[in-house]
């Protein structure tokens, strides 16, 4: 059995630092030498994955985590796919942990056939998971964990909508303390091992921090996947509580504030934006990695 | 402005029936003549769609309403979205309302990206939905229900593992009920028309007749489409409550018990399988159209 994803992944924060690397290219925003003269779906979804496959080359050294949004892909349909393929095979070929945030969730054959693309044919480490529709949604996933590969279930997201379902007042228990008890009770067959956590985590949001630092205090065994630091407004500080007592057990996403930091506040760009990009997630990386020890 | 997605439905269901073929094509068990000397993923993904097309060649005279699982395809990758792309068009040209079931639930310009694809690229009039980010799913959305777009949230599905999660004891009220009145309001711009139906219905399984009765009840203005007839064990009497007064207001969906009419029960297969197929439309037609108006 190949190492397991969670220990990669703790690896890479202890290693590396805690960032991971949100690969959402959107064609309108990318730079102007990608943009070129694309017009047709084609030519902007080939843009959009020559993005992000260059911004892979400009931190792979400096970042080990990656988590591609299918989305930006699949609005592309068979074209999107390609690229998407693409990208993890080159992210792969690079050392990069890969996540594919697609929070797929469904049951039987059909929860089957999004496991089998995901974590098989298209050979992502871990993937992303609703959890609406309960214990179904991870049985399909339990061989691949048991095979090594990793998910994270959606817990408390860091979007502000989130609330109004996730956290709702009157509840016994709000959702997101359901979710993450079920998702450690759906794994009680995976004996814990030196790095204490779970095949499984859950997207715990750094919009969100009481409830992150709750979550991390009653969920020992569960490892983070937190969005929410950088463009949408999470701070380092407000992400600081997802870590353990060795500064791991979470990773910390940036999408926007490091895809595009190259462009200027007047609209230009910076002459060499893969340097503009490397520069932010330096920056990230070092800003986080302290939060990671903050306060133990 | 077209007709609106959920009026073709009711129309649909009022004269033809409340059958919905749901097109979730196995190639394990497609018909020998189609599975052929396929053996790489590509072939096997061409043997999906074409199996996809004939069904509903067979079907599209007596049923108004099909669901693609879009999970089937995308199992196949780029290759799969191409077959996806191919069958939508197909059963547009034939006339018929589709359904994407692609589950999909995210915020921002990612669920901008998914409605993008689905509804706008693809072509399909209304795609599934999860609630669990709450109403940042529903907001991107918006425009195009205005636009006479149809969708499906997920709200109390038909799986074993639904419970633990949409029904658990001990909530002020189960997540099934709360989500059936998140969906509502979300809408609260959208004007009640002739129909008295808005453009964004819920997801009610046949497994669990006592919530599907109490939420028809409860929430008159919400389509309904009802997954777990046949196959997964929901008789026509299970579905019964699912409708109005007039037998409308909900379409009930049938993927394996029809498409996989033609396999006998030794492993062989019906000479005309697509006759198999079309008889087992038309009985499930004809059972479901009885229960629309049972007890009313």
């Amino acid at each position: 059995m190949s190492q397991r994803c969670v220990d990669r992944l703790q690896a890479a924060v202890i290693n590396q630092g805690p960032l991971c690397v949100g690969l959402d290219p959107v064609f309108e925003r990318l730079p102007e030498e990608l943009k070129g003269r694309a017009e047709s779906r084609r030519d902007k979804a080939k843009a959009c994955g020559g993005f992000a496959r260059l911004v892979v080359d400009a931190v792979a050294d400096i970042v080990g985590v990656v988590k591609i949004q299918v989305a930006c892909f699949e609005r592309f349909g068979a074209t999107g796919y390609q690229e998407l393929e693409e990208t993890v095979e080159h992210a792969r070929r690079a050392g990069m942990v890969i996540i594919s945030d697609c929070k797929r969730g469904d049951i039987g054959s059909t929860m089957q056939a999004y496991v089998d693309y995901h974590l098989s044919a298209l050979g992502a480490d871990a993937m992303t998971l609703s959890p609406y529709m309960g214990r179904d949604v991870f049985s399909p996933l339990e061989p691949l964990l048991a095979q090594g590969k990793g998910a994270f279930f959606l817990v408390r997201t860091s979007n502000p909508g989130a609330a109004e379902v996730q956290s709702a007042a009157g509840d016994a228990e709000p959702l997101y303390r359901r979710t993450a008890a079920l998702v450690t009770a759906w794994q009680r067959d995976f004996p814990p091992d030196e790095s204490d956590y779970l095949p499984a985590g859950a997207v715990v949001g750094a919009t969100a921090p009481q409830e992150l630092a709750e979550l991390r205090r009653n969920f020992p065994s569960l490892f983070f996947l937190v969005p929410g630091y950088g463009f949408q407004g999470g701070t380092a500080q407000d992400v600081s509580p997802a870590f353990d007592s060795n500064g791991g057990g979470a990773v910390v996403n940036a999408s926007r504030s490091v895809l595009y930091a190259f462009r200027l506040e007047d609209g230009g760009e910076q002459d060499d934006w893969q340097q503009a990009v490397r520069q932010k997630a330096q920056a990230s990386q070092a800003e986080l990695g302290a939060a990671a020890h903050d306060g133990h």
